[in-house]
């Protein structure tokens, strides 16, 4: 796995609050917003993620947000489904845990998560039309 | 402020043992290792720094790290005090809250935190030496 993360994505109370913030308080760019989830694209490319905090833990499969989910997701974007799968088989070797083993996605990719040693949590992830593909 | 996240620092139960998720086990290049903080230097230049948990709630002056604190920084890194005050004041403005007010730090340079609308926790630095700076 390389040394890269895709996007951020931080589970938020409030969208359109901490859109508001990020947007009209400091000035950034949005580049999507679908209500529930509003991202704003990085000088260096990455993207920047706000999604309503249970919807990021549903989506992460963690059953009790208040408790040991930090808020926050790290992605890595790659080039194929079997790539996800192996990117969660080499962090699960490596000491990390699977926290949601890879499906289909509703959007059309196929994504799974793994949670270092304390639990952070790393998107993995495959989707059509992705750019900026890691290994 | 420029959307730009110039390093991220994961707050972690026991540094030598999450080194050895991201080095050995992930097979990530160590760029600085100090015992208590272990940096890595993402491909994109980012920085991503492991730091013992409550040595992080410490320097952003957060007093309770099992509350509401993530256990994620963003750090934003500048080219002068002046600027880091200002960049304090926008998101103050903005509707964020100043969570440590900035000071000298021990290592010559000059931080202070604010924290977003969910208590998400930006390091606003500057500090001699350093690159990839931000306006």
């Amino acid at each position: 796995m390389e040394a890269t993360i895709s996007a951020i994505t931080l589970g938020v109370k409030d969208v359109e609050a901490s859109k508001r913030f990020y947007a009209e308080g400091l000035g950034w760019t949005i580049e999507q917003d679908f209500g529930q989830w509003v991202s704003f694209s990085l000088e260096d490319g990455r993207g920047f993620g706000l999604l309503e905090r249970e919807a990021l833990a549903a989506d992460a499969g963690t059953e009790a947000p208040a408790g040991g989910f930090s808020g926050v997701t790290f992605s890595y974007l790659v080039g194929s489904a079997e790539r996800v799968d192996a990117v969660l088989a080499e962090a699960d070797a490596a000491g990390g845990a699977i926290a949601r083993a890879a499906h289909e996605a509703q959007w059309g990719g196929y994504d799974g998560y793994f949670a270092d040693p304390d639990g952070y949590l790393w998107k993995v992830a495959f989707g059509p039309g992705a750019q900026k593909l890691a290994e």
